[in-house]
Formats: C-alpha cells, sequence, structure tokens
C-alpha cells in the first residue's frame, strides 16, 4: 500500500524493488491496483521478477487498471476497496509516507488484527500506528528488512495455523 | 465516531454530551449504531435531547443495535461501513482517544475530502492526521468549541453551495 | 423497489399511492433515494402523508437524491448498495414490473431469508421468484392488499420476537 | 455462477466439465470461491486443465475456500460479492438451475450491462431473464455450446475495444 498520484520518486524506486524482492520469494503481491504511484510501480516490479501481481480497484474502469496487474478486480465501491484489500492480504506492507487511504488501509488492518509493516513511514504515522497496533506494527528502512519480517511473520502463521489444526 | 468497547469513561461523557448538544442544534446524529461505547452515548445524548439518530451498522445482526438510534442500516459489510458513515455525514466528530475503526474512519474522511473536528484526540493522533488532512482538521477540547466549529463549517458549506447553484 | 427512469406511469402512480399508505401506517419507507421512478414517487407519496423517508444511494453524489427523501444514506457502492436496501427492510415490496435492478434486490431479498412483494408484478418475475423463494414471496394487486399482506407479515415477525425474546 | 449447498448432481458435473473446458481455452476462472457446489466444481474443473482460479469470498473466514481456488478474495460483505463477481468477469456463465443467489447475480450482470449465458437454466429463469435482458442473454444446453458462445462474445468484445482504441 502507498501513494497514488502523490506518491514521491523515493517511494516509487523502493516499490519498485519491494514488488521485485517479493515476487523473488514466491509471493503473491496484491495492490490497489491502478497504474499510479506505488501500486503501479510495486506491480511492475513484481512482474519484472516473474510474480503474479492481483489489484483490487475502487472502480469498475477498466482503464485505471496498471499495465502490470493479472489479476485485477473490479469492485465500483471507492475507499470501501480498501477493506477487502487489508483481508485478503497475509502481511501488509505501507510504502513510504502515503496519505489518507494509506492511512485507512493501516487503520483497518489493524482493525482487522493483520500485521502491518512500515517501510520508510513518517515519523507520526510511526507514532500512531505503533499506539493503536501495538505488536501488529513492525518498522523498515530497507527493502531486504521487509523482506526478512514478512518472512519471519509468515512463518509464524504457519505455525499458529498447524498448530490450530493439531487441536 | 469513536471507541466501541475500549472507551474510556471520559469519552462516553463526553459523547453523550455532544450528542445532547448536536440534537438541540437540530442536527441529525449519525454513528456506527451499535449499543457500544462513543456510538451508544452520542446517539442517547441525541435522544435525551429529542434529536433523531441514524445508525450504519457493520453487521446484520439487529441485536447489536443501539437503543436510541431511530434509523438503523443494516450492511453486513464490517468495516467497511466506515467509509459509508463518513460519506453520508456532512461533518465527521472524532470523539476522545479513539483506536483502528476511528483512526480509520478519519482517514476516510479526508480521503473524501470532508471536514474532521478531532475533539479530545491523541497528540499522536492529531499530528498524524494534521500532516495529512490539512485545512480539513479542526482540533476542539469541549463540546462548546465542537459545536461552535460544526456551525462554521455547515455555514461555509451552505454558502459554497450557494455559490455553486448561483452559478 | 422498482424501476427508475425506465418506470411505467401505472407504476409510478402506484408506488405514491403505496407511499402515502405506508406513511399513514406510521411505517419508515426505504428506497433506492434517487430521485427517479418507484424510488422518488413512493418516498413522495410518503411525504405527503408525513412519513419519514430513508433513500441508500447508489453513488455519493448528492444531487441525485430525491427531495423527498429524509435520511439519505450515500454509499458509492453502485448495485452492491441493494443488498443493504433489503437487509434492513422488514418486508421488500417490488411495486411494478422493474428491470435488472428490481430483479437483483428481490433476489437478494429472498437469498437474505427477507418477505417479499410482488405489487404488479410481471408474470415471468412472479414465476421464477415463486419458484426460487416458495413461502417468503406475497403476490398482490392494489395497494389496499399490499397493505394488508405487510401488516400481517409484521405481525407474525412480532410474534416470533416476542416468542424468541420470552426463552 | 451456480448454487452452492443446493446444487443438484448434475449441475456439478456439468460445472467440472465447464471449469476444464475454460481453462482449456486459458481463461481465467471467476467464482463466488467456497468449497460447495457449482463454484467448488468449476475450480476444481479448471484446476484439472491446469488453469488460474479466482474466488471471490462473501466473509473473511478462509476455512471457507475451495481447495481449488488459487486466488482467494475475502470481502467480508456477505452477497455485495455478487456484484463484484460480475463487475469483474467479462462473461458470466449460469450453470445449473441455481437460487436466489444465482439470480442476483444474472440481474446484477444486465443491470451493469454484462453477457450473461445460461446453461441448462430452468425455463422461468430463462424466460424472465430473457424479458429483462434482451440481447445480453445467450442460452446454452452443452459445455461446448458455452464454450462457443463465450469465445463469440469475446471475439466481439475485443473488436469493440480495437475500435474504441483507434478513434
Amino acid at each position: 500500500m502507498g501513494a497514488g498520484e502523490d506518491a514521491r520518486a523515493i517511494d516509487i524506486r523502493n516499490a519498485f524493488a519491494l514488488g521485485s524482492a517479493l515476487a523473488n520469494e514466491d509471493w503473491v503481491v496484491l495492490t490497489g491496483g491502478r497504474n499510479r504511484g506505488v501500486m503501479d510501480a510495486v506491480s511492475k516490479g513484481a512482474k519484472a521478477s516473474g510474480g503474479l501481481t492481483v489489484g483490487i480497484l475502487p472502480t469498475k474502469n477498466r482503464r485505471t487498471i496498471s499495465a502490470a496487474v493479472d489479476v485485477a478486480i473490479l469492485t465500483d465501491m471507492g475507499s470501501a476497496r480498501n477493506y477487502i484489500n487489508v483481508l485478503t492480504s497475509d502481511v501488509i506492507v505501507a510504502c513510504g509516507e502515503g496519505g489518507a487511504g494509506t492511512a485507512s488501509e493501516i487503520a483497518l488492518a489493524l482493525k482487522s488484527d493483520k500485521f502491518v509493516v512500515l517501510f520508510n513511514s513518517s515519523n507520526e504515522s510511526r507514532a500512531l500506528f505503533k499506539k493503536i497496533g501495538g505488536r501488529l506494527i513492525f518498522e523498515t528502512d530497507s527493502v531486504a528488512k521487509t523482506i526478512d519480517v514478512i518472512r519471519q511473520l509468515l512463518a509464524k502463521k504457519a505455525k499458529s495455523s498447524t498448530r490450530r489444526t493439531k487441536r
């Protein structure tokens, strides 16, 4: 998750590198699906490494779909689609400072008890979401550390699923 | 908007007083509609002053509806209903510190270009949403000031509507 | 529920008379909220008898709200709002032949185990929904009979609620 | 689209064969995603032929996901997810008689101006949706004919997209 039209150049670069690294781990990359900003860049990075990309879009307008999205879900539900984005994800990564849309996704993820990685977030965002989210929030400042945190979180989830199955 | 199960006693008291004051202005009070925390208290306050209350609920379970809600909208859409709450409101008031749900509503409101009043919010919440929302964010620390800000915002909206109509 | 832009003159007239009769029973009238066709006419009829009207709209565009709607809920969720309409209603009345939107609401209502009254429906609509809905479907051909059926259904619901409460 | 818990044996068999044939055409198969009835069978058929399957689920409960779904979208929006299903699809196929859920998807598809193929539908369903949907409705009684109709519809869509692009 991250800024669309207002993404900074550094966030776009990081998003592309992150997408590429996620695909190298064979993880499916899910974004907001539009052809703008962080969501577009992370999908492009994932495709550059041969990954599978899913995009969940706010409108039903096919022209807004990123060319790097393989599976485009058209919701026509505006920002309500942010809730679907976080429920569908195993781990949410907020890449860069983001704006109101990104903040809503972080908050909805915490409300749904999901892990959130703040990658190069703002001080203000880290302060609020750490306060609200506690153990669900992780902070990183590089692609390598972000991948590492996700790997640990997925391992933890897999372990708890196994335990649940055994009972 | 505000905390549900985790609301503090001070937020509940303020919410009741705010609901009462809103109804005295003849404004319709819209909340998340459940029989918990700030949403329940503000609706009760509004009814105590003879106001009209609307609640937009996350489930389709009628037993969760606050007894103080006149018009209950059942969405069965979980936290996606937060988006409907903010779109339907003229002004959003976040009462108290709130948690992830409240933060998501503030963020969705800013994304939708809506005015948000932070009434007794946390320092962290004020810092982030002021940074993201700029001129859309207002901060208050009493019921009287909150009512005053809303009155000014509604007057501003009315004026801009009139202007639009005249063109 | 009923046709919007494509409503027939007879459906509009029936919708107005029905809205008026519903308000005379002190029932809240809920519609799709737009200023078109059956939803507009039934709201106007209800206001003519001093009733309370609720409208749940597909967009966030305030200019599409019927002037006869007291409480307008803006969803920005397109036809997904049809699901909210039926969940929120105690009894659904499809007024006139309707089109694809009306058919979707009848089907969603049956899926949600709601009573549906087909008032002056088409033969094809009655045949399919009777087959699918069985005991949930009622057919009427006048405002008076429609009101009578609703009264019986609400009485039945009240009784079953009471029974549930007593246990 | 088709029945879940109440699917008939014949519909399940047809759904499996259809899923297999769709995958042989290299088309992505999108369903309601649950591990029940037609949606489960068509996904299994598609996987048996090496296809890609997408499922859009009504809840956020991962245990309800069909084992044959590759990309599972969790909406937590109940039957409102039916709207996303039809918007995201190029062509909708209703397989078998279906119930209220299937009828709602056909109606929502027609409302959204989508092509719908009724494969082994009931007489009542064909009568109503032909009346409402006109040129958007196609009727088939075998997997081979269903594939043939879809191929023609996709060719028509591709042509009209090309034309649009040229302008």
